[in-house]
């Protein structure tokens, strides 16, 4: 049992609410036990300028992550000269893992920046960032309307979700919360698309990072197929959230 | 009557919710309107480099405040290069507007840091910052044991709101949003104590802008007058959401 | 009677130089008491990125201030790497001050920047900075030949000056230098149109802040009024420095 | 067979020159087939600020990573405003595999500093500076001497190496040159630490990303063996060039 | 005959005004035709870090150069958020040729900064802030009070000036202004020491670019005897502006 | 003799080695003594934005020069916030004495982009990255084709090459070694065209320096005869390096 009261192999209590505000098409406030962040998809009728170029410009999703300075204890230091190596990797990430769901092609020539501002940070801010951008993404692109506009699916391969795990004092936990993962010796980031009909989804990232020791093969088996119990859950809740939007 | 059918003379409908989030000790989020602001007010026990040398250094009171991406449409590009010169001259109001009410020889050698991070933007963003901000700084100071912490109201002289009014149209209305905002002639905020017993508040920073035109000695009396009346209910509700814990 | 033999409601000695230098069109020395502050004013035949695409792009002015190293003691760090908080809200200032007086569709699509260079700062830098500021302002559109040249008046609905004052050991005091500023307990910036006919001049910015105490609205009536007179007086030397070039 | 006459698992020619430059401890030209990358070790007899209030504080390890504008064509362009994203996330996986194989304390109260500059890329870049900087990094523990010196193996818990994979046109191939890289649906780096009498290694870090596709559990599994056969060569080579330095 | 009616071999007007402000101990308004340059010297009671750990830390002289916007046209964007290479280039000269004559360990522990900021630019901006730096290096100097005060001649080796010349149209010319400078051929700055009794002076610095040519040994020799008519001239002047402080 | 057993007047060891890589058309390693630079020049078909606008643009060489941070020891910080400013005087000087033989009307509207990152540093770095830029600038010129391409010679007006040297110990030497050039009191960089035929070379710039002393016209004029000698023997060098390519 964990101190939370949780079983190694269960996700904190997440909820996610659409329509947190109004000044983005996309406003997504995803908590997972104490860590909130806010995802707002908003909506460029450009494409960046390395594609102004092309001839059929397709279109562009990309994501811009940051923790609030009151989210954490003590206090961050707000990221105004530059934008810190860990930002700058995490933003990445969110980014390859929403594109890796979107037809560029039928988004048509246009950009979407998900923003993830995480409001409290207690673990798993970067899976929980993924896993709410893509419902505010959803929203976001359901919003487009005019020449070029499409009804939603078409525009989708597949939802994705995120889901951290890790090794802690040897054992094998599900979605670390701070506590837990700083902690972690072996500390995980799986991206998987929502298992369709009875087939399992499909990897889009898998990170897994050793600290302060190593992992076996055998060890890393166990670990992705955590990870496949936790992506399911997650995929049924966006499913909630997202009602009749998503018709998978 | 106005836009959204409030008398020239009335506030939006306000609400502040304290303890938003557990990761700092103040933390506000106020919602004026369509206006909606986090204040979180963190502690540290140590003063800023230029007052490190003094024999008995007092406390420091400053401000941080920003706006989020998504809160605004079309997006607002993230501040990570430099601060804008707005966000710097709101910040450096909001941090004046605390310090004047703070004793700083009571506070003791602590920072307390007020950060207003705008979630969603539509007028009124550095007025509702300054009467949250508050609010998350007295939960602050009272959050602070051990040597040199003391009750709330000696480290408080006097409690702090802010409003803002313009004249839209040739009419004065109180507590623009945004679409009166971008239309007024003349745009004030004030900033001012609260009122106590029955004595009105008194002035700490008063800022008015003619945009485009200029306004006489006698329209500004009649601005100074109509703020009173909205600094005299945030007043309140500041009172009614502190409960036990402001007891003036 | 003041440090300097100044009566309360007595300005510095004050003297405007114009065509101090001859590289930019607006070029004036003015001088406060021992506050010297270098004010040209360049014309730039092209708008700003976001007037570009308006159909038919109206003028623009804007402003910078900064301080010389040398102007104060200790030495002011070079604002190199950023411009500092104080630096940009008072440039921001200026800038609003001067483009409440300038019709910008018969300016015409031209940028005008004034930059206040403070030469030496002994208190009412940025007051200073817009009375000056005007005269080379006047000086610059003047200057404008060709096409959509116009005669100085036209573009201008009225001129501009501006003053300070604060209570200073209880006492109110126009002009204030620093010595008397660094002890004030309220400070206010009174920006205003010149007075015309009989007519006094109209506020453009009023800018009041108390410095560890308040002020009450009674005060805050004795302050306008002062500030009006010292208005008054700047308009004269404004009118001297200008001669036939300022018709109104 | 591939463009370059591999085999679908066979490595580049990689050739690894010890003490390429006499400034730097460690100094170390690894080459595998056209990207060359100059790894450097630099020892500094100090500690990071964040460990100097440590009673006894440990050393540390850290990397820096860089293209060299001449090492692409285009040209890149030189990050000298700021460190960009791709460059920021590499540097921390190469500083994070670094310390897996370290013992901090035995190391001592020093900071060393790998720098990775690619000379000339042509893919593989992050994995090369991995399993060069591992060389430098030897030589510039054992050049550390006085007091808390050390022979080199009691630093080192293992040996460390990495390896790319990836499938290109739906099939598997190890240590991708630029060409394949960029074509590649799945991209995958692999750090793991050198295998050790008839144990494989473990892993350090697992890092596969899916663009444009998806990849599922087996193929995952097919990568990892793949990718043990790469570090397994990678180890040998690292030896050889160790000789008698590396006395596993 | 040049433009301005100067023989080849002719300064322009140059007038030192000392003392032009009371902010800073040195404040040296120098004057050659149009180009106008303000030179301060702040003393630092502190060394620069980097001589912090010294045993017997010796003083230290520093520059800084910049241009207002105002001093050209079209205005000069100013560098607040980077210093630009030239200015960086010509302050490092400054720093170095006013190091050459100062005897840093009579100076003793504490820091002058020489800022040279020009206030109009017609050609020989750097010259100018040498030659006028130096004297209000003088001054400063002679303003240190207290411990390890001394009279300025120990402190100096010899007095600085500096002048440009260059080949146009194939003439050598003296002192270039703007329009001779941006069409010469060859462009040289000499720094030397004030010729001393019948002794001429010496080089501290010698600049000599040939643009868009080359020039020979011959030419280069007469160009050296010309700038030493200039020095000579300048020292003059700079003894007349110092009276009884330069004893030499 | 000196410390490494050369003669006064005699050059380091150096090698000119082409072709190092294959990303860049011009890729050159030179090395003097210790000290290991690597060339690169890229061909851009593009002009500087400010040349866009004239009618004909003609081409650009520009220069970069950067040291890599295991060049030197201690370890050199990484310039990624900003250039410091001897980096960026060097490279100043670099692109200077380039563009001196170029014409560049026949280089047509491109931009060559010589970038010099300094490997190992034992002084001389600037004069072998000018000396070692030519070559690689050479290869890259005759790498364009297509139309406006041109056989090498034409482009160039010269060839051009730097030495360094310097008073130390009161004795003159020829291409100082960072030992020698840490204790020289002059310090001299020479740039010229190579000798053609029986003529001397000529000079491109000349920077003489005197670090705690001055030097007399008769030491500048044996400074510059040696210099020559150094000039004709790395022109030699050049061109035995360049073989067919070079045919002067």
């Amino acid at each position: 049992m964990r101190h939370d009261g949780r079983q190694p192999d269960e996700l904190r209590p997440i909820t996610i609410q659409r329509q947190y505000t109004h000044s983005s098409p996309g406003s997504v406030l995803i908590r997972g036990g104490d860590t909130l962040v806010l995802c707002t998809a908003s909506v460029d009728e450009d494409v960046p300028p390395w594609k102004k170029n092309m001839e059929n410009p397709t279109g562009w999703v990309t994501a811009e992550y940051s923790m609030l300075p009151g989210s954490t204890s003590p206090r961050k230091r707000r990221e105004r000269n530059k934008i810190d190596g860990r930002s700058s990797e995490i933003q990445r990430l969110i980014g390859r893992s929403l594109r890796a769901v979107v037809d560029m092609a039928v988004l048509g020539p246009r950009t979407i920046t998900v923003d993830c501002d995480v409001i409290q940070a207690d673990g798993g801010t970067r899976t929980l960032s993924i896993t709410g951008g893509f419902v505010a993404l959803v929203d976001a692109v359901a919003s487009i309307t005019g020449e070029g506009a499409s009804t939603v699916p078409p525009v989708f391969t597949a939802s994705v979700a995120a889901v951290s795990l890790g090794h802690v004092n040897g054992e094998l936990l599900l979605d670390l919360n701070y506590a837990e993962d700083s902690g972690a010796e072996v500390d995980m980031n799986i991206v998987m698309t929502g298992p369709n009909d009875d087939l399992p989804g499909e990897y889009i990232e898998v990170q897994g990072t050793a600290e302060g020791r190593t992992f076996s093969h055998e060890q890393l088996n166990e670990q992705l197929s955590l990870a496949e119990t936790g992506i399911a859950r997650l995929t049924e809740l966006q499913q909630e959230a997202l009602g009749d939007v998503w018709p998978l």
